[in-house]
């Protein structure tokens, strides 16, 4: 029996920084980050995300600020989504298991409750510069051969897992998707491992 | 104010049943049924149905057993989903106001409980004749040029208040989607009218 939830998020994905900010309220339960593409998976996996669909987006931004609310988890709507979050995500593969959680609560609070447009160079080496991580190293990191494969790789995986969405739990082989289903995933961890 | 919240459904749609489930649930609110054809909205607002996606629709399955057994509530995946709900939908007009709620409940319970194939004339006859219907009064009516013109109506000016699924819930030109979204549209009835 895996000791962790697996939790599939995207830093673009507003639903994942919710799930994000859930699980951090969380003591009970350990997560095991899984870091994927979700333009590419939504890409393999044949979907148009509702940022692509008007009502559905307007939808989103409307249930997001509700969900949030309900939550107390403080959440702005960034006007600049959506953005191609592939250098993000690429970045948090080359750091270490410390860095990569500043890197992930600094991103994800940037983008999704401090509305800062992520698409623009000098915001993300403003972060990177507050993370003591050196912009000029991190973009030369991110166009390794190996890191651009290795998120490719990831992205398919969580796809042969039948992730299709983020955020997506998985635990003992039992798919939740969205973050209206975490209790769902906690439930059943806490149901296996008490 | 209004005194009741709008709720928009499909027969066909398997948390419009679990929407419906609960709202028989609940003594404290109003609602007001909105018949809409899922098929024509979703042609409308440009979205691609789960049911037409194989890990959407697997996840869907998957995710209305285990939201039904949360909640109490007598499930069983149909195994001819999905059908085309455009009888069942049409049929729900001609109806007076004490047959629609009875029509309602025998239809839901049909599909989404006791896994009946209602693509089949036989079992919709058998439905119909339980419910004190004439079946052929009904296929006569349902092909009446005003029925058919009443639910592309329905149908479309749901797509104007910005409806784009199954379940729908409005009150006070707030809009919530998903059965998950209930509670949300009940706590904003109940706000407004304590």
């Amino acid at each position: 029996m895996s000791k962790a939830i697996d939790f599939y998020f995207d830093i673009i994905s507003p639903y994942s920084y919710i799930a994000h900010k859930k699980i951090k309220k969380n003591n009970e339960v350990l997560f095991n980050y899984k870091p994927i593409l979700l333009g590419g998976l939504h890409k393999i996996a044949n979907i148009t995300a509702p940022a692509f669909n008007y009502l559905k987006m307007k939808n989103m931004k409307n249930d997001c600020e509700l969900v949030s609310k309900k939550n107390n988890i403080k959440f702005k709507w960034n006007e600049k989504f959506p953005i191609n979050s592939l250098y993000i995500m690429r970045g948090y593969l080359v750091l270490d298991e410390d860095k990569k959680k500043k890197y992930l609560d600094k991103f994800f609070d940037a983008y999704w409750r401090d509305n800062i447009d992520l698409s623009i160079k000098d915001n993300l080496n403003q972060i990177l510069k507050f993370l003591d991580i050196d912009p000029g190293l991190f973009f030369k990191d991110i166009q390794n051969e190996e890191i651009k494969e290795e998120l490719k790789q990831l992205t398919a995986k969580a796809f042969n897992n039948e992730v299709f969405g983020a955020p997506t739990f998985i635990y003992d082989n039992k798919i939740f998707w969205g973050q209206d289903r975490l209790e769902y995933a906690i439930e059943e961890f806490l149901t296996k491992n008490n």
